[in-house]
């Protein structure tokens, strides 16, 4: 049940480990909030479409966010 | 037109100069692709759902951003 687009649990149940930086169109970051305690990260792949999320801890996600900040992507 | 969902060009005009980190509900990132040379950051408003482009070079855009990865939002 969404209403406004507000999730009303956690997204994610698992993250992708491999370091999928090239292949990604978007990412979605969303801050923990009363439905779900953890930052969620999102990310929308390039040919598919699909949405996989990624571990706000990992070293890797890091650097890709990094990157597309610094318009380096 | 967006086929997948990608976008055929640029999506934002201007950017919201007043820090309004406290409203984000969540924050797209946008690499720079084929269809528009600059990183796009896309805030959705908490209460009104509504979508607000952000300057990625602005230091409170960095330092929400920041916030979010750092689950201290």
């Amino acid at each position: 049940l969404t209403s406004l687009g507000v999730e009303l649990h956690c997204r994610c149940i698992m993250t992708e480990s491999k370091p999928i930086g090239r292949h990604i169109q978007k990412v979605e970051l969303i801050p923990a909030n009363s439905h779900c305690e953890e930052t969620e990260i999102i990310a929308t792949l390039k040919k598919t479409g699909q949405e996989v999320c990624l571990d706000p801890e990992a070293p890797w996600v890091k650097k890709v966010i990094k990157k597309i900040l610094s318009n380096r992507s």
